[in-house]
């Protein structure tokens, strides 16, 4: 029995919002994610809690007292616990509050949903081991996995001015390619756009700059997971990149799904993390009892990529890809904490860390085109006979992902879309 | 003749404040720079203009109608101008508002003065070709200059949680350090920490995502420039940097000074920009006859480091290089925003981009210690005959820069100071 298990998580458990009872619904009440949405006409963003197909607004339930995601992401776990107690008490089938929440709930359809939070800082990490051995087999043939790798969490910093929420469309960027045999670059449009499959981690409570996070404490930092797409533009990557990592190749666009799934709701689904055997111990400032023990999450995941074509024919596009955190994982969510932390660096409420690619061990569990594809040598056949090597203008791309397991129900982190329109032509 | 030059440029301009008009004063009436301050006991900050020893309070002279550093910077240039001309009018000698401005001049050295502006995203570029060249030396003998340099206004990604104002002292960060002839890496104190003189351009204008900024409307999204010192940890960074750059090697701490000398300020002192005899033309898209014209701005800089010692025994510390932005850089302010922009990114007023490291081509000229010390097997003496590889405890480090030219008056940049404290001990 996992002890960190509430009544929250009981899997029995059903909500008077209808549509949270159906199978197969990604916000039964045991998930209770958090997001920002706001109804048309309005600028600020409200803070939401998603169950079923409504949008419950918390500030009109009475819950908080505020409209400040970011203020709330600060709270101690404790505190987060209790809100989740109330938020689900509150929604049970039976509950007495059920009349003053139901004028708080408005249909997840009819409102704009938002960035989760304002994002400070993001960092992108690249904790997907089998996504980096084939990615360095393409771009250093001779040296595809660094020595520094099982041994650094390695991870870079990306833009949080172009971070876009889900179901967004983002122009086809320009930038500096080179082709091998060229004596020169040429300023193009990209012609190998990408997609990425991470899941991003969003910071709770913040750490003074100058004090390290330790192992044991790195998950009470933690708020929330969300689907996570960080495309990118592998021809202006492979011309940019050396000496100071990529850049223009990544900071175009990045896509996150609107619902935070909490740390708590999280809780059934924790393993064990090990390593493979003859890997090297991780450094003690990386290692604790508690990330042997569950310091792995198995979510789902899969990539779905919809055609121009396919949208037009009423086709909800092909799943290209799926995989999961646990497997591709060579890092857990706490160790990212722990060593980002470690020079002191100040992490905020709200910043975001993406876990890098999450490709699997095999092919049909790959993250990316670059893997999927080989570089756009082997284009991947859809089922209406289209192909890919990379994305065309009009391309969607839907991430999902999701929880499920023995005795618990399964709970879902929606959707994460975007779209790839055409250059921008300057009008 | 200068033909962007107004009358607010006229060398022979007097204030009434007094302290303005001292030989040597960084803030004459001809500078004007804006920056960030609050008095003992305030929370919120207020936007103030340097003159002299005092800080203009722009609210509270009648100037701006609210206290948002980043709204303001959204200005336009001919808005940007107008405030300058209203500033400068209300500040000369024998000007009518004297009576509404005396009251709201502070001292500068009774308030605190704070980051300039709120930085949403930093990005630190490389354009210093010495510095390239000279660390490329150290961390890839064989392949110094990598071949996209010249092609490439090479940047990355850097972490804005961890800017600090001048004068904030930090701890020596801890972190992953390997051996050239261990079998593994170790947690270990940084031992070679070091200094990047570098200055910071600011963000004024925002381009919307997906739209870039063409190269002749490139400097009119930059409101203005202080110093910075991206304090650099070398040991970590030779072992974490491959494949995707620098990160904890970077983000514990960069101090950037308070005062953001504008676009206007800084237009006596603009110089053509011209390529060494040989090296490619920029792309298209880098390249305007503007930026050939007057693409480059002499700016002196100098670093001193002061000991621990020498601050115990009242010694101010000893310069221990001098360079020049127009001299070190091979790229301009202008190519650094078109580059960033080309792929759409968007860039938020109060985004920083930092130069990167600006060496001349002489040891003398040297902005790092990795640099001046050839990695510290060459150490610096110091006039009172300590040396120093890299940065001890207890060291401060001062980066100050002004202008100065024929026919106008100089300006200076105040200073940029941190401390090294030592590694965090828990307490």
């Amino acid at each position: 029995m996992n002890t960190t298990l509430d009544d929250t998580h009981n899997p029995a458990l059903r909500s008077w919002v209808e549509s949270a009872n159906a199978d197969g619904s990604d916000f039964p009440i045991q998930n209770l994610p958090f997001g920002r949405f706001r109804q048309p006409g309005e600028t600020a963003w409200r803070i939401g809690v998603a169950i079923g197909d409504q949008v419950l607004d918390l500030r009109a339930a009475g819950l908080i007292a505020h409209g400040d995601m970011n203020r709330l992401m600060q709270a101690t776990p404790p505190e987060r616990r209790a809100l989740r107690q109330a938020i689900s008490a509150g929604l049970r089938e039976g509950s007495a509050q059920r009349a003053a929440f139901e004028p708080a709930l408005l249909a997840q359809a009819a409102v704009e949903l938002g960035l989760p939070c304002e994002v400070g800082d993001y960092t992108d990490f690249y904790v997907g081991i089998h996504h980096a051995t084939e990615v360095g087999r393409q771009f250093r043939p001779d040296n595809p996995l660094l020595p520094n790798y099982k041994w650094v969490p390695i991870g870079y910093h990306g833009r949080s001015s172009t971070l876009l929420p889900s179901g967004a469309a983002f122009h086809r960027p320009m930038g500096q390619v080179k082709a091998a045999d060229a004596a020169q670059p040429v300023l193009a449009p990209c012609a190998r756009l990408d997609i990425e499959l991470e899941l991003g981690l969003f910071i709770g409570q913040p750490n003074p700059q100058g004090q390290p996070v330790p192992m044991a404490e790195a998950e009470q930092h933690l708020f929330g997971v969300t689907l996570f797409n960080d495309w990118s533009a592998r021809d202006l990557q492979a011309w940019e990149y050396q000496p100071l990592g990529p850049f223009l190749a990544k900071n175009f666009a990045s896509t996150v799904s609107p619902w935070m799934v909490t740390m708590e709701a999280l809780e059934p689904f924790r393993q064990p993390f090990t390593r493979p055997a003859g890997d090297p111990d991780p450094l003690p400032y990386l290692d604790s009892p508690g990330n042997r023990a569950r310091g792995a999450i198995d979510v789902r995941m899969e990539v779905v990529l919809q055609t121009a074509r396919m949208a037009r024919e009423g086709h909800a596009g092909d799943v290209i890809a799926h995989s999961n955190f646990a497997e591709a994982a060579y890092w857990t969510a706490a160790q990212l904490v722990a060593h980002h932390t470690v020079n002191g660096c100040a992490l905020r409420a709200g910043d975001l860390l993406g876990s890098g690619t999450l490709s699997g061990a095999t092919k049909d569990q790959c993250g990316s085109l670059l893997e999927l594809t080989t570089g756009g040598k082997h284009p991947v056949t859809l089922s209406n006979g289209e192909q890919r090597g990379f994305l065309e203008d009009g391309d969607s791309v839907i991430l999902r992902g999701w929880c499920e397991g023995e005795g618990a129900r399964r709970i879902g982190f929606g959707e994460c879309r975007g779209t790839v329109l055409p250059v921008f032509d300057g009008a």
